[in-house]
Parts: structure tokens; C-alpha cells; sequence
């Protein structure tokens, strides 16, 4: 994509907007020079939103989003607790609905513990990989409902959807990946012993596909059995594929033996290219040091990296990343603020 | 309980039998010179079965089985892949059936970084918590379904059916254990902004059973979260109270920080007292190194201290898990064979 890119910018809430600030200006020296331009469009989307107008994600907003190539997400959410947003779930009504509205049917979080990086395992050996979470289906999908709510007799159900259309999609993005990467190897990580009918799906769909894929090494994970060795030996992971809910649980794992979710990144990705992908940190809102001027921008620069590889600029996505892996191999537990970390890495871009 | 306990002893396969072995030993020494007894029944379960007779649990087996006081276990399932078990699937047909069919609603999962274990993190801290899983609902009661299996419009459901009747007796569990604990702290575990049904349901009983429990501090954290905090702080926690899928997780994960789920023992537990309840280790029947005689037994023999304790013989128990919190503190790195650990701890316990 040569031109310009038109980004949807939703800062979002607490420290969101700081490290998105700080996220856009890596985002401009990566691509400074170049022939690619971004035409930013802010969207004041999220608890504060939510608290003004009483509006989460109103069609309106949804339109003028699907109007933008890509989007570049902060955090959402407000202080845990807050009687005013009792009555609404930003989580579900803004991020659940974009990732549904935008068919995000793949939420990428790759997983690499950068050297210098301390990691709360003792042995954690050489961790880099990637998790192709579905997005779309499982139990994420808002079917539930319950009866009697209140009463000694109440029900309360969930249910996880699971489609040969959806779970194919996700698991040939999975193994086009695995193919791509130097150890090609997929794991299938499920519950097919207990979620019997959702787990043969998944089970037959990589059996499937592996066939189109000899180059392709796959094994399989029970979920509890994956936590596990994400602990005891997660050097052994190339590329993980997993539904909905598996994937949020293992992303956030990841995140703390690769050094903390104030690293990690990720894209939830519409590969057909129908609807623009979106890019976010993985971290929340933290409200509880927002305005400090001290949330790590590292993740929400990181994404930016995603962002424009997604975007069919690898080398400008690589500019970002090695700018951040070498701040970080440099950083040790230097505190930093936000502003100081992003300057570090700006320059390192430039340079 | 003063007199003979009838046991129904389930070895099952693989190190089961193995295990097992060493735990009724560790039983025996635990309640010598004492006014009880254990009256075992054997019962053949598990793929070995399965394999010679096409059964998997009959309606005679279980009959017989609910005649007993309580159940020990030590590991069901065959050799992963083997074709002549890919109709039966013994988890969901044996263990889990025990599981609902025995109402065994508190899956007790104590987990206890002992002295002298080398844990897979940096920095474990003091780990002494204890999961209470919930046993008999969620997305483990079997109520899912697929229409057009095999083609590209498969579409593949599971429901996680959760009940105020299920939930309340189990977070009342959960509080008195807290209760009982020196911390007196208790954590819901959940994905309440996602599963929005069940996580209201989840989250109502603890807040109301909590007005109860004045002594016991209550937290809530989301899943995927809770695994953050099981690899930085393992030591925050007291008791995890927490769906069946959920619970499922964690305590591998909780298993794996403590030392490996080599070591950890747990109970499906029936507390009113109805049905037996039953005692097993976490792990699982390991094909790969059955009848070496190198199966690690500690788990099995904790799970002995577990019954002994549910059976209302806590000395006893008390005697067997000194007996092995000794003995751990001291192997280190040794190599013993099965029955040399199984040795070690019975002269412990018999001291
Ligand atoms: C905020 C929440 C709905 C979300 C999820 O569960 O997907 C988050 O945990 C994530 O992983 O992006
Ligand atoms: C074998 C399997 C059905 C079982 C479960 O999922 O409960 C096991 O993982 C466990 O934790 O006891």
C-alpha cells in the first residue's frame, strides 16, 4: 500500500492515550522519508465517553471506523468499580464489538522475551513465539442467558460457537504463519477431551490442514497441559493456534514469563483486508497510574511495529522493532517516564 | 468415623497401579496402632478394561462403588493415540462421570510450594494456597452438540450451565476453608466481563455469601489475569474459588509453580456426605513410564493424607503429610525408584 493511509486513533482511557501518544510518534519516524503518509482520525471512544454521552460504540462510530485502513488502540476501560459504569461493559460494547463488527478473526500476540529482559521463570530459555488466537467465535460470542437471575433456582448459561468456516479460516492463518517462521511448528492447544464437539472441530480442521502443510510440524495441547509448559519449557513453542477464551488465558501468561504485558503486543487482524485491522496493546487501562506520566509506552509501540507490517511495510516495521528491542536490551530497571522511553526509541528510529 | 472404612480402590492404568501401590502403604503405616481400619475393594477401571471388555464404567460398577466410604485413584487413561481407544473417551466416560454421578461437587486442589522443591520461577515466594474448583458444572456437564459434522457448515456448540444451587454450595466451601485459614482471604476467579451470565451469577454468591464471612477478604480477578499473578506473586493467594474450566486450568498451572504435578494430590469431594468421595493425584497415568517402577508416588501418598483428613482422622493425615514434607525436603535431586520413595515415607510415617 503505497500512499496514504488513513489510521482510526482511539487513545481509549487511563494511560491509553499516553502511550498512544507516545506509539504515534514511533509511527511517524518509522515511516519519515519514506513515500507512506498517515491521515489520523481520533475517536473519543470509552469510560470517559461512555460518562459524557452515555454512548459506547454507536453506528455512527462504527461507520466512520470501517471508513479507515487500520486502527491504532490504546486501552479502554475505567476505574474497576466505578458505580457509573455499573450499567454498561465497555469491554464487551467497544472492544468485543469491534473485533466482532471488524471480523478480527485473528488476534496475533506474539510472544518474545527480549534479551536484557527479566522474565519471573528461572530458566526461561529461548521464548519466541506467537499466538493465533480465533477471535470471532467460542465463548466469546455472546450467547448466554440465564433464568430466575436472583432467585435460589437461577441458571446461568454460556455458549461456545464454533463453525467449520471459523476455525478453518484461523487455522490456515495459524499454519501459513508456522510455514513462514524458521521452526515451523504449530501446536493446537484445546480442552478435546472434556469440549468434546468444539474439540473434534479443531482437531479434524488442523488434521486437515496439516496435509497441505508437510513442511509444517504440528503437535497438540491440552489447555490446562499448555500452561504448564509455557512455565516449565515455552522455548518449545513456535506457533500456538487456539480458540477464543484459550487464547485470552494463554496470551496473558505469555505476556508474564516473556517480561510483564507491558510488553506484549498485538493485532487483531482481518486478513481478507474487508475491514481494517486494529492494533493494541495488550495491557488495560491501568487507571491506577494514568495522568503520571509513567505507563511504558512499549507495548503500544510494539503494535505500531504490527501495524505496519500488517500493512505490507516490513521494513519499516522492522525499524520499530529493533529500536525497541535495543532500548530494552539497554534499559534494565531504569525508570523511565512515558515520554522518556518513547524519546529513546524515536531516536533510535531515526537513526 | 471410628471403625472399618470401606475403600474402593480404582489403580486404574499406566503408573496408577504403580502409585497407588505406594499409597496404600502410606495408608496402612498412617493408621497403625489406630482404632481404624480401611476395608478395600479393587475395582478395574480404565483403558485396560475398557480394551478387554468394551466397558468403561457400567451401571454395576458404579452400584458397587457408591457402597464405599470413600475412593483412592491413581491415574485412568491409555496410551495417547492408540487406535483401539479412539471410540472410548475414558476421561469424560470414567473420571468424569465419578465426578457427577458421586456429585463430587468441590474439587479440592490444595497447592503448597514445599521447602527443598525447586519451582520453575526466579522468585516463588511462600506458596500455600488452595484452589476450590467447582466439580459438577460449567462447561464440563457434557451439554454440547454439532450439526453437519464434516462439512465446510459444521457448526459445533458447547454450553457451560452454571446454577445458583451449584455455585452457592461450592463458594460456601470455599469461604469456610477461608474461614479456617490463617489469611483468611479468598479470590473469585472468573472472566465476568465476557461470560456475562455466568460471571453475574459467579460474582452475586460470593458478594452475598461474603456478608457472612465478615473475617474473609474477598478479591475478584479475571482468568486470564489470575495466571499473571500465579508466575509474579503466587504467594497473594489463600483460596481460589473458581469455575470447573477454570479451576481446570489453574491447577495445572498452580501444580507446575509448586514443584510440578508430580507432587500434587487432590479430592472431589462430596461434603455432605451422600455420595464417597474421591482422592487422586492431578497427574495422569504417564504410558510413556509405566511399570519402570519410576513413577514418582508423592502425589498419590498426599492424596491418602487428603482422604484421611476429609474422613475425620486429621492426626493421621497430619502424620503423612509431615511424613512426606520431610522426605521432599530432603531428595533433592535424588533418583529413587518408586517403591524407594514409597520406603522413605512409610518409615517416616511410621517414626
Ligand atoms: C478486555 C477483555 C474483553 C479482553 C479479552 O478477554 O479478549 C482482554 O483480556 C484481551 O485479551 O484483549
Ligand atoms: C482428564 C481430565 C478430564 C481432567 C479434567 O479436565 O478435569 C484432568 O485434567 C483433571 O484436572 O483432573
Amino acid at each position: 500500500m503505497v500512499g496514504t493511509v488513513r489510521l482510526a486513533v482511539i487513545p481509549g482511557d487511563g494511560i491509553g492515550p499516553e502511550v498512544v501518544g507516545e506509539a504515534l510518534r514511533a509511527l511517524d519516524a518509522a515511516v519519515a522519508g519514506s513515500d507512506v503518509a498517515f491521515e489520523q482520525t481520533p475517536f473519543s471512544l470509552g469510560a470517559a465517553r461512555y460518562l459524557e454521552t452515555g454512548d459506547v460504540l454507536t453506528d455512527d462510530d462504527l461507520a466512520a471506523i470501517k471508513e479507515h485502513d487500520a486502527i491504532l488502540l490504546g486501552a479502554v476501560g475505567g476505574v474497576p468499580g466505578d458505580p457509573r459504569l455499573a450499567g454498561a461493559n465497555i469491554e464487551r460494547g467497544l472492544l468485543l464489538k469491534l473485533r466482532f463488527e471488524l471480523d478480527h478473526y485473528v488476534n496475533l500476540r506474539p510472544t518474545v522475551l527480549h534479551p536484557g529482559v527479566s522474565s519471573p521463570l528461572a530458566h526461561p530459555g529461548e521464548v519466541d513465539f506467537v499466538v493465533v488466537r480465533e477471535g470471532t467465535e467460542g465463548p466469546y460470542v455472546g450467547n448466554g442467558g440465564a433464568i430466575r437471575v436472583g432467585t435460589p433456582a437461577e441458571v446461568a448459561n454460556e455458549v461456545s460457537v464454533n463453525t467449520a468456516y471459523g476455525v478453518e479460516r484461523v487455522v490456515r492463518y495459524a499454519f501459513a504463519a508456522a510455514s513462514d517462521r524458521p521452526r515451523k511448528r504449530l501446536t493446537l492447544v484445546h480442552k478435546t477431551n472434556v469440549l468434546v464437539f468444539a474439540g473434534s472441530l479443531w482437531k479434524r480442521t488442523v488434521d486437515a490442514v496439516a496435509a497441505e502443510y508437510p513442511d509444517v510440524a504440528v503437535d497438540y495441547l491440552h489447555v490446562d497441559a499448555a500452561t504448564i509448559f509455557l512455565v516449565t519449557d515455552p522455548a518449545r513453542f513456535d506457533v500456538i493456534v487456539t480458540d477464543n477464551l484459550f487464547g485470552d488465558i494463554l496470551t496473558d501468561l505469555a505476556g508474564a514469563i516473556s517480561g510483564g504485558i507491558g510488553l506484549a503486543a498485538s493485532g487483531n487482524i482481518n486478513p481478507d483486508g474487508r475491514f481494517p485491522s486494529m492494533f493494541e496493546p495488550v495491557h488495560g487501562s491501568a487507571p491506577d497510574i494514568a495522568g503520571k506520566g509513567i505507563a511504558d509506552p512499549t507495548a503500544a509501540i510494539l503494535s505500531v511495529a504490527l501495524l505496519l507490517d500488517h500493512l505490507g511495510h516490513p521494513e519499516q516495521a522492522a525499524k520499530v522493532q529493533r529500536a525497541v528491542a535495543a532500548d530494552i536490551a539497554e534499559r534494565g530497571d531504569m525508570r523511565r517516564s512515558t515520554s522518556e522511553v518513547g524519546d529513546a526509541i524515536v531516536a533510535r528510529i531515526g537513526a
